[in-house]
């Protein structure tokens, strides 16, 4: 059974279809990345709409023992997650009510600094902010998940060593493996090891590179070589599939509404439009060859098991408490 | 005639006849701090009523030459403005809407970090983000004021450099005439001259300190060194001057949303509550001692014009165009 600490799009049946298919119990989903607070709940809402007529295959998790029903009952978890979290627009007590409408995970910045911190795209990283401190405090007090995969580096160690409860970098892979402002470093890895968090390797091609792109085993290689880093309790899987995209979803991604001019986040200029999946993951039900090439690159069950869900699970019951 | 680059509080019909009664010619008044995108619309809107409501005393200008219309026919001209560019909620293309409803001059950052750069009180300061570049250029095609008062020193040194039309720091004091966090350092004033824009010192007593508060004299003294540094046609006045405040208006403008603990603003901890303003300067219509003190100090009648209206002009003009 595989957890995805984050995937995007637009879901449909047949996504949750194939989840199915492919043995994934529980699913990050991002609700949002540009939406202000009014937004993030028709988002939140539709979602609630998408879930309830899917109810057979998916249902919504807000605790690690609701992950575990559901995967009981044959159908995947999904966990509400937004990529920014400007989505508060500034009010700290907003915190606790998107946790109570089931919210679970949340980034702190996207691709721009924001008024918590630097984001990985901005020439200079302030580290974290004033408001960048309260936040973390109330999502820790209200058992919301820390996500760090796009802020930069220096609010990413400040995030890591400030809160009181183990972080995410729910999808990124080590800069050292992959160079890219995307990636993180090793000592950003480290801390996150010694706060007791997870890093959730991706699969998206702009920052793993075609090399680790091409089989299942090579991009698993380098989820060993990240395991070197963080250890084996630190690393899960975070694709960064995006399901169903067209240009204006990148272009809302990437754009939103901070530029009239043209951003390409992730890409290089060589390749600016929607990234190729990786070689070995055309189809989203490709996802179930990981487990497969975790063990045949050395990984015992046990470590494939904490690797594929135990290690996401553990956090998630740590945090999102009981 | 004097032109007061800052007040900010709750305008009424005695504030506006005192301001007449001290020929005051114009105002850039604070519409809002940490208001959103339809709060600052309804700000906007409620200021239209009252300045609808007091005709006879007050009239909104949008141009250097509708400032001087207003002051011949015997009135006072007021500029519409906000003290914090979060009001566009991260949306590019309302700097083009607000500029068209009127709207001024607008400070990049307050009291917090933003997604446009850092603000003085925050402990490190990211310099310009990248969208705070994309809202200058906005504000620079869409003839509104660049105000860095209350940026921090790194963003607000960015800014002047990137602007290419002249910015203003409307109410701040040189730090090295009384250190601050909200005053700013003698080579981010000489970055502002060399720019072409005005520093409007400020009789707020927190970042004034009580020697310079003691007699209007001892203020324009302040004044008259703060010229040494910018140079006679980058000095304008900004006092600062909060009209009708209570607890509830401090507590919005230091906490607003952003957290439930305390915070002091620029205040020090001795003295958390309303700073008392300047001994020579207990009503509002004292305003007028500050230009027969600026001629105390030694000042020429040229001179005089400059520091009291002649600067402000220039930089509207230019700024505002036609």
């Amino acid at each position: 059974m595989l957890i995805d600490g984050l995937q995007c799009g637009h879901f449909t049946r047949e996504t949750f279809a194939d989840l199915r298919q492919a043995d994934v119990g529980c699913v990050t989903v991002t609700c949002g990345f540009w939406e202000d607070a009014v937004e993030s709940l028709d988002s939140l809402a539709k979602w609630r709409d998408l879930i309830a007529a899917n109810a057979d295959l998916v249902a919504t998790a807000r605790t690690a023992a609701d992950i575990r029903a559901i995967v009981a009952s044959g159908r995947t978890a999904l966990l509400m997650g937004y990529q920014n979290a400007e989505l508060f627009q500034g009010r700290i007590r907003l915190v606790e009510l998107f946790a109570e409408l089931g919210v679970r995970c949340i980034q702190l910045t996207y691709n721009n600094q924001n008024s918590l911190g630097g984001s990985c795209y901005e020439d200079e990283d302030s580290g974290l902010a004033r408001y960048g401190r309260q936040v973390i405090d109330e999502m820790n007090r209200c058992g919301m998940l820390v996500d760090l995969s796009h802020v930069g580096n220096r609010t990413t160690m400040d995030a890591i060593r400030y809160s009181k409860k183990p972080v995410a970098i729910t999808h990124a892979n080590p800069d050292s493996l992959f160079p890219h402002k995307r990636n993180k470093t090793d000592d950003v890895i480290a801390a996150l090891r010694d706060n007791g968090g997870v890093i959730g390797c991706a699969t998206y091609r702009n920052i793993t590179g075609d090399e680790y792109c091409r089989t299942a085993e090579k991009w698993c290689e380098m989820v060993a070589r990240t395991v070197e880093i963080a250890g084996i309790d630190h690393v899960g899987i975070g694709t960064d599939r995006s399901h169903n995209f067209t240009k204006p979803d990148y272009d809302w991604m990437r754009m939103g509404r901070w530029t009239r001019g043209v951003d390409l986040g992730a890409s290089p200029a060589s390749r600016p439009g929607k990234a190729p999946p990786p070689d070995w993951f055309v189809a989203l039900t490709d996802i179930a060859l990981i487990e497969k090439g975790l063990a045949t690159v050395g990984f015992s069950p046990d470590e494939v098991a904490k690797i594929a869900n135990g290690n996401w699970l553990r956090v998630y019951e740590d945090v999102f408490g009981g």
